[in-house]
């Protein structure tokens, strides 16, 4: 006999918890859509060159490899996220009308150790809306205003989009007196501060040569509260920074002009994003009174990415909301209720004698788009109640014998236990 | 650079084919629903030992690996189907209730050969609807109602979904004089006929030692068109046999009773299907015009699988409705329309002057749920208009200098070319 159990790091999802899961990411497809943006769906299984390379070389380990051709150039892999793929889709598609604005909703898989309570697995969804084709900032403040969206229609009301741009980043680097070549690796240190102590990120940064004054300048700037006007004070002789601030200035007009409570997005110059692809403005949101709980969405600029493919650099900015962070924080704040079924009525099975026109009410009712089940043995009437109280089906309908001869149905609230005889236009009516 | 390209026998499916595919699931999704199932969702990645031993050996060769902890137990492998992760879903929680009626619509994996024009990949969808925990037969009839229902509503008019009963596959293999240990055997062959002639399933039951008189009366058998009636008889000394006759005449009456035209099912001796793990009545729906089409749906009665975990048998019923190869036939039928965004709207740009008032615009368009996209940059017009035809987004609406003094709107019809100028209330009744 084998061991049933499931992958460690994955689960399985009953209905009580995909009924949920279905309602959010429709509700995330619907607020997509008013966006503009279209589905896409790209496969699971891509070719490993295209994978690695782009996360960086901590992320790149994390990638599962198939046992396929190992070591070949066709050695297959499972896409670590959909932002790569999609790059490959625009570069494969020399046609597409731009811009280019898709959505795409799937698991994504990787080796990671899994966290459960904080909502980290090794298969999780990624819910991701890009845009490829345009450098306007509008695209960028679209993306805080889906994320805004989506979260206040699924009932989260104390949430932050952090804010930032890799073009501040990249200046930064630059003021505390490294090469810009060490952006990245700095990027990277700098986006497990919500994990890990200063300490750590200093040691961190200090066993990649990066000299003591150059940290104490880092922590100086990472400590305070910095505004951007601060900011653009403080660097105004760096190049590429004051781009990056008048960037977000835009950014945030935007917002404000679409009335998107300023509660909800800051700045943040802590901000990194760990990925390597990112060019620039970059967003990511935390619940500050949840901070266990990680970030249930993250995205930005990445103008270079698809030039990795087609040798031309192309603009393109995306955000990728975590359905699975995002269940996780809607369980752990109670804002699910408790479902277990869609069904509305359930038909009572009493044997061959009302058995056809038991089936034909069940027919009827499926034929008005009413939920219904019918109980598929002849059993007990208090054991097919007792079927219906577990799943909470709203409504009970009987045929039984004196029914079936006045043609008329028992219909039971399951709720308020009461009973009334109607006839089946009338139930028609009522359930409609 | 790196060469952008997808995995042999896996596809992309941009938005023009992503539209119908969201619209084909949520018809499933809805016809499920209102037979009382719900949905569930497991891992892609599954143990490997979860998985094999269940399909049969031809299957089990065909099951992805993933390169972890190879050769251990815990050796891990993409889910070849979604029947055996639901069996172990249902073994790993004995407190369900029950029967347990779970649909669950998820990519599998097979690594076969592709054959795109036939539907046959490497990686596709699975749709599919089980129960588990009734014995009734009113549950089998409900596979044949679903899969006719979902199939009728996408606008297939002409499929046959063929009907047989292990039972009597059993039989009669005893009936041609073999031990029913070779019932798989010839159920995996006889699978093969509608791919391939029958002399190549005479040469491959003789090589499974089948004498050469056994393979001629299963010919007989197989290339008569029986009935239901004609077996009854001729099979009326083979124990089981009747059994399984009965049930499909039960099945036949619970369908007519329910107005399932009876011209969409049939009776067939040679439906066998390939898998190991099917014990009663088996379906499949083929469309007789186009039979290079492979099956769109398949399923059965599969009553001991979930005892290989439990060792408890478990009576379950359930049938795969084939995404991939209903929407390619949809394509080779002409059932699809041509849609290219769901956008209704377009809201120019024209840069500083008016993009406040037009950035309003958006968002007042998007509050009330109408699906608005924005150009991104300020354009000339042409290219605009050009960008709504390339997508058939059918409305465009303007805020000039004049209509910004008026506090108006010029909408325009794409399709008629006329143009009128509105308030935003009047554009809001006529979009909504």
């Amino acid at each position: 006999m084998i061991q049933p159990r499931t992958f460690k790091g994955a689960r399985d999802f009953l209905p009580e918890q995909m009924l949920h899961r279905e309602r959010i990411m429709q509700v995330m497809r619907d607020t997509f859509k008013k966006y503009g943006f279209a589905p896409l769906e790209t496969p699971a299984i891509e070719y490993l060159d295209v994978l690695t390379g782009k996360y960086g070389e901590d992320a790149d380990r994390l990638i599962y490899r198939l046992n396929y051709k190992t070591g070949s150039k066709d050695e297959a892999a499972l896409h670590y996220d959909l932002t790569v793929p999609f790059s490959r889709v625009v570069a494969m598609n020399p046609g597409l009308t731009l811009p280019f604005k898709r959505y795409q909703i799937q698991p994504v898989w990787r080796a990671d150790r899994p966290q459960p309570h904080q909502g980290r697995f090794r298969e999780f969804y990624q819910c991701d809306v890009d845009c490829v084709g345009s450098n306007s900032i509008i695209i960028d403040a679209e993306m805080v205003a889906i994320t805004y969206e989506v979260l206040s229609r699924l009932g989260f009301t104390n949430f932050l989009i952090k804010i930032n741009n890799r073009k501040i980043l990249n200046g930064l680097v630059r003021y505390i007196g490294l090469d810009e070549s060490f952006t990245q690796e700095v990027c990277r240190s700098i986006d497990k501060l919500d994990k890990v102590e200063w300490s750590e990120v200093e040691k961190e940064l200090s066993e990649k040569n990066v000299s003591a004054d150059s940290i104490h300048k880092l922590e100086g700037l990472m400590k305070q509260e910095l505004t951007l006007e601060n900011l653009k004070e403080e660097l105004k002789d760096i190049d590429g920074c004051q781009e990056g601030i008048q960037e977000l200035n835009q950014l945030f007009a935007i917002l404000e002009t679409w009335g998107i409570p300023s509660a909800v997005y800051k700045f943040d110059i802590s901000l990194a994003r760990g990925l390597d692809y990112y060019t620039g403005p970059i967003f990511e949101t935390k619940l500050p009174d949840h901070p266990h709980i990680g970030s249930l969405t993250g995205g930005g600029r990445y103008d270079t990415l698809i030039g990795m493919f087609t040798g031309t650099e192309m603009p393109s900015v995306g955000t990728t909301l975590g359905l699975d962070r995002i269940f996780t924080a809607m369980q752990q704040l109670n804002l699910l209720e408790d479902v277990k079924t869609s069904t509305k009525v359930l038909v009572g099975n009493f044997g061959d004698a009302t058995l056809e026109s038991s089936l034909k009410l069940v027919a009827a009712l499926r034929k008005n788009n009413i939920n219904t089940e019918f109980y598929p043995e002849s059993a007990k009437m208090k054991k097919q109640f007792a079927y219906c109280d577990k799943k909470n089906i709203p409504f009970v309908c009987i045929i039984g014998e004196t029914e079936q001869q006045e043609g008329k149905i028992a219909l039971k609230n399951m709720k308020s236990g009461e009973q009334t005889v109607v006839s089946l236009a009338e139930l028609l009516d009522f359930l409609k």
